[in-house]
């Protein structure tokens, strides 16, 4: 089953991109070879501080809604998300309260989501989290990635 | 023209390397094939927190002033700003009060002058744009990249 | 003399992987050709903040804590800490209290180690250092890297 069949089935619909507060100058993915460069994206329908405004559990619904906003733009970019053999990197990027430590529980919404489309296979990668002061526009959860095309 | 011609035509003098106030031990670039890895560098000229002790516009200043000092890097350490023939990624990092979130609009200051040196096709790459709480010696704003080389 | 060799002559054992209070989705180490990507690691041996809980020596420590804790991964993942021709590029993430701007010379604790154990030439790299507000169960530094293999 592709990664598009597997979409399909789990009946996600990805979503469309955002009207920013803001032009940001990039290109959402740019090719190099066999390797893709993803700028971060993530989700304007969960904002704040993840550990005071958001729960940890918010806080992985944001991480997840920044996985499908990344499909989406491997989708309009490379034509398909199947286009994507493998996933190599992820830097995942949590707008934290003071003190709050569960940034790779938060980051597993952005995995899950990741693995649930491609498979423990391609979809499982070398991963950082961290917690951030302030992400664009609140963001509560950033995502950049590096992938293999296939 | 080249991208060294158009630093010329633009009226454009990269910095001296700054006398740093600690001793950081790393290589400014590092090449792998036809990558290139730049260490993240920033300017002085413009230190401070985005968003009380800076405006948006200081930030944008201080954004392109990381660009320059990454062009010396790359003259310095690979002959010719035009080795380079693609920016594939970079991460710009803004240090950010609290509240903050217009990280894009201060890392324009960065990709309006890339493109102004690289034009469009070779500038404008991958990018994102996040608000951490310090930077060395009080930077205010932080960029690394990945390159092609020519 | 071989990295596995040198570690040997400079008697350092590489730490068991802890026993984390989270479950993070990730592999360590995610190879594409050449090229390895690692996760971001640190070590729970040195918690806290950089400028207030802790001093920069002993955010020296947690950073050199850090590579080591990369080493295990690499050994452990690729069978030896030779396989890696070359450090390419490393993100540094220290937790610094407000106003702590000497991230470059806590990252030195890791770069100093790696240049001990593989040479300058195959041990200094590019490098980021920055400064976050929040790292996963309180780790003081977080080191993830990009390196050749041999």
């Amino acid at each position: 089953m592709t990664a598009d069949e597997r979409l399909h089935e789990l009946g996600i619909e990805l979503p469309e991109p955002p009207s920013l507060p803001f032009t940001p100058r990039l290109r959402p993915v740019v090719v190099h070879g066999e390797v893709a460069y993803l700028s971060g994206n993530g989700t304007f329908d969960v904002t704040g501080r993840v550990g005071d405004d958001l729960t940890v559990e918010q806080g992985y619904e944001a991480a997840r809604g920044a996985g499908l906003a990344l499909l989406r733009s491997i989708r309009d970019e490379l034509g398909s998300v199947e286009r994507v053999s493998r996933w190599l990197k992820v830097l995942g990027l949590v707008r934290s309260a003071p003190g709050f430590g569960e940034q790779p529980a938060v980051m597993n919404g952005f995995t899950d989501l990741i693995v649930d489309v491609y498979g423990e296979e391609r979809g499982l990668c070398a991963r950082s989290a961290i917690g951030v002061a302030e992400l664009p526009a609140g963001l509560a959860v950033e995502v950049e990635a590096i992938v293999e095309l296939g």
